[in-house]
């Protein structure tokens, strides 16, 4: 069995996001780091020293226009000789005073062909680099009862899905992903899993839902969302993060590690592990270090899967038939219960990483090789 | 536009729940009130007052096997010469020992066979009473993780809902409840608004969603919820009550004026005022009198949808082209603003009702005659 | 540093509470299981396996008048031949018809005098039975604004409170406890710590905070609430269960192991460990059995603390000092990563008990005893 | 009556906040609108504004550094020639670098002392501008577990509160603000009203709670902590604002009006009113324009005070004292639906202003003038 948990650790992949690597922050204050990359080449390089010492993380998601380069195919053979590869393609249609009141859904006709273009670029963008999956958030809602029409706003949305849909090419696909607020505070166009899936449902299979770990109301059960749709065929991925209160963006696994592995679970059980479904780390280091930041995020996102591929199936599956309670949350709960540190900590010594990454990554001398050399430039950053 | 509103508030149906007049309570305590109905006839001649004295409440739901008789033609009949009709028939898979781990997707098969057997019955019931929906809610869900599969539910779920829309007759439709929580404390089987949505979807025109107001996650829009499902068609109803915190089961209104505004509004303005949306209320008057209870949640649906329609639609359309916030937002509040009472009044005095049904019940003396006859007997009531 | 572990944990005591043996339910219903209590004396029957079982759990909390007997002297010792003691007394002035607005808050001063009379009862109790602490729960509030005077409530509250406190003798105390919401669904007068604490504080160092932790709003931190009492040396005692919405009494570390992990860090910190912190479970098995259950939920509590004090107190200070983020989170979740079971395993051995207590039971033959018992008589059980 | 009424509105005073009139955001993005102040002397013109219309909003909150000017007693002539005055100052210790582990619970020394430095220095400012009261929050907080000490934050935290409450001379005060998270997202280190009053108790009198109406976990019943502080003498004022999520930091009264006009019937009950208790906005209007979005939200806060003040005492308490729920909650809604704009505009008809003073701002100019104007230099801003 161990030989079986192995092998499917070894296939994981987790992605990492570009913007990760760059400052943010709060709507407060962005606290800015030393030897944050100052431009996309430099994220890469720094995406990469994470997959370096974790040998899960060989694909970085990028953000336009943030990641924008006039040579795309360039940044690509960069990606490439860094030894990681160019993954989804992140549109952004909120950071333009144009899209106060919205992007695809703004009342303005001007602004939704503004808005529809940019994401029309976006999958020029993965011809170039070769990507297969744009991921669509709008920030787009209201903040005030009355202040525009819920409906129309939905047919505007409607439109604007369907024009992205149909300049995707063979092999492409795009994730929808909802958020239940911020920025918008009175209703969000897209702000729930339901949603996100009945536009899907609409367009065809290359349309499917992300769940961004961060995005629910207090109280959602987002394993059960997790199994929903992919007894669907829906599940296109995950942006995974953790949050206590609202969309924290903290390391995945760090509020709720219990919740990740229930998570990861489901993943598992509904046939989602190893297939098309993107794991991708969304998240804001805004008070630690970004590589080891992720390097972090990356483990807890394997220790959850190793404890959930632990799950005794059959052990399991015979305490729920016979309604047993106790023996069914017992075998789910040994699994969750069990260190799994070392025997992820062989595996990397058996694919000849460090069996300590955090460690390792200390040792290498990267994090003080990037503060003397990044001088100088703005460095990325995101937000306000 | 008064005669307008006017006319649009004449038609308004609101129907009442048989169980609203027995008596209710929490696991705590359900405390005992004197008059209380002790059968199914009781009940309806206390719902036919609520109707009696607001002249928009003329049908009244029931709840099997709490509304169990031998002759449902028989009771039929006793509503009409009560001025009332029946309503929707509610199931009740929820109050016998074998459904502890669910109803229709209880791991053990013969208890699913039990469970649809009832469902069907209701069905018989409808055709004798002859009630055109059927509502759904199933408290099935888990306590633990790992008690239950979360997937193999949604699968009997689906054989369950399949087997009892092949069931309905012509004019007939099942409305699916969904609620995030209680008595399932982990995973509910239908939690949200999205998974009953996309089970009726598979089914057909005869499988819509109810919302109950109470059976949300905190910070849930739900008049987007509202006016989502009727840009897809498949809003069917509302199950009324309002709440601060969970499923509180208070009166309509009570808790959250301006929600309730904001709900009847979208209902409107998604077409779905006068159609086959039924506005039924679902609350427990724990510790108020259950008649009264009734009429002043009436009264405030009423006024909530009163001031729904006095918004000013060109004035608001035009704000919210311009992306005027304020503008929007004011025209829209001005309507909520406003005082209805005079308008409701006056519209009550035209049917030949008194202008205040609160106090026309109260001197009527219908509540020290149901105190003074309605000894002995066991008092109707619900939960445990 | 393992043998200062296994001495502090040797050295825990949790205490069960009577009622958790008896049937219980949500509103909906309150299923009935097989070989339940039918007395107080049965109850305490089933407590004393779970301390034969995990060596830990030699008290057994009373509720009044659930637990109501004519000689309570007789009921000690009948514990006391059952190798357990009496512990905590909580009252109950919820479950009488008189008690519909409230308690010792109500408006009627007829029924605040007989409420306060339960109270001091339950003092008197005490004195018979040598119990140190009264737990005071109140599920006094209102359920619509307008309802009661808020403040008034609280004038009532005070003045109940006060005579509570006097009446306490030398070695006696009360524990306030605060719930956010259920039964009331509006205001509840006692709704969070810091109105139980404001209480206590003016009464005297004999009134304590009582954390159920079951008991507060969604996303707030019980862990910062526990180190803030501690400093304030007014934390008394929890009330261990857990939740994923309300107030779900699942088996405490069932619904967030983590969180409870952070408690008892917190509580070790605070120097609450060892010491007069009351740890009692204050659970409902609605559907899985009772006394393994209450194992169970001992077994999670002694994990999470044997967590707690594996944490590497000197590494964390260090990086807390230097401001390392993620090296104080790498200290602090270290040791909540690690697999306890074993440690705990060999504790038990050493005790002279079976290492794995679920299992023991299962053995011991008990649940099929009781069940072929208690046939007869009405078995125990809460709320309506 | 309505003549008390009148005279208890004319009484009313409202503080608008400096930042409110500059560009404000989310973390996603700051949108800038046009004729937005550049220094603090624009910003108090358009303060000015507000008051001119309404009457009631004579002071304005200044935000330190933000409001940083060489000659606090020009600014404070310069207000005074506008018609206004300065009110309370708010410190802001949350947006230098070195506060990225907190200000004045840093676990550096150096950095605690930096940020009481900054407190102190408010209090100067206070004796320059001659403002009574200094409002203090502090986003301290940390992001994950065991980042630092929970326990040693708070001895921190009381002895920098200490050393500001030495420093205020006669007549100065200050407010402790309380905030359940953000920016830090695991434990905020005034979290909730219980905290900020336990450490204001010990300091003294000068020393009171501020409640930010945005502030609370899910569910929290605001009211009730309006009127238990006001009971325990330690209100001293608000920060008034409206969200339906988090802090959404929306036009107060604009998700729940209702809500609003029950805190301010506590108010007037707990005897809050026309007292020292500070009714100050802080509000960010991100989509709106700021200086209507002012006006707006001072008439709301009209609306709702002159709602709170039509309750009918007599009738409330009669029925309340009867435990007649319905009766006590028709007299509490029967103020709440009343529709009190005209009263407002009779008002201020009387006092020689416009009657809509939205429209009277609208015809003004000003919004054209200041567009106009206010070309070249940075617009104030707040955030990151």
């Amino acid at each position: 069995m161990a030989t079986d948990i192995k092998a499917a650790l070894r296939r994981q992949r987790i992605e990492t996001p570009s913007w990760a690597f760059g400052n943010s922050g709060t709507r407060f204050k962005v606290f800015a780091q030393k030897g944050v990359p100052r431009d996309p080449y430099e994220k890469l390089a720094d995406a990469a020293q994470v997959h370096r010492f974790t040998g899960v993380a060989p694909t970085v998601a990028l953000h336009i226009p943030w990641d924008k380069v006039d040579d795309y195919a360039g940044l690509a053979r960069h990606a490439r000789d860094l030894g990681v590869g160019i993954g989804a393609i992140n549109s952004n249609v909120f950071q333009d005073d144009d899209y106060m009141l919205g992007s695809v859904t703004n009342p303005d006709p001007g602004v939704r062909r503004k808005a529809l273009g940019h994401l029309l670029e976006c999958v020029d963008i993965m011809d170039l680099t070769g990507s297969a999956t744009l991921k669509l958030w709008f920030s787009d809602g209201t903040n005030y009862p009355g202040q525009d029409d819920l409906r129309a706003r939905q047919d505007r949305l409607a439109e604007a899905l369907a024009a992205v849909y149909d300049r995707l090419g063979d092999g492409q696909r795009f994730l929808l992903e909802y958020k239940l607020f911020e920025p918008a505070f009175y209703a969000t166009d897209v702000p729930d899993w339901g949603t996100a899936y009945a536009h899907c449902l609409k367009l065809g299979p290359k349309a499917q839902v992300v769940v961004d770990t961060g995005h629910h109301a207090p109280g959602t059960n987002i394993e059960f969302i997790v199994a929903f749709l992919l007894r669907e065929e829906r599940l296109g991925g995950f942006d995974f993060n953790s949050r206590f209160y609202a969309d924290d963006d903290l390391m995945v696994g760090a509020a709720d590690p219990f919740q990740l592995f229930r998570i990861m679970y489901e993943v598992i059980r509904g046939g989602g592990y190893g297939e098309h479904i993107a794991f991708m780390l969304d998240q804001c280091h805004n008070i630690e270090p970004k590589i080891p930041g992720q390097i972090r995020s990356v483990m807890n996102v394997q220790e959850a899967t190793a404890k959930a591929l632990l799950v005794d199936a059959d052990a399991l599956a015979g305490a729920q038939a016979e309604g047993d309670v106790l023996g069914a949350s017992a075998a789910f709960m040994d699994a969750y219960n069990t260190d799994v540190r070392p025997l992820l900590a062989e595996l990397r010594e058996e694919s000849g990483l460090d069996p300590d990454p955090m460690a390792a990554y200390r040792r290498s001398g990267y994090a003080e090789k990037i503060v003397a050399e990044r001088v100088g430039g703005a460095q990325a950053g995101w937000g306000a």
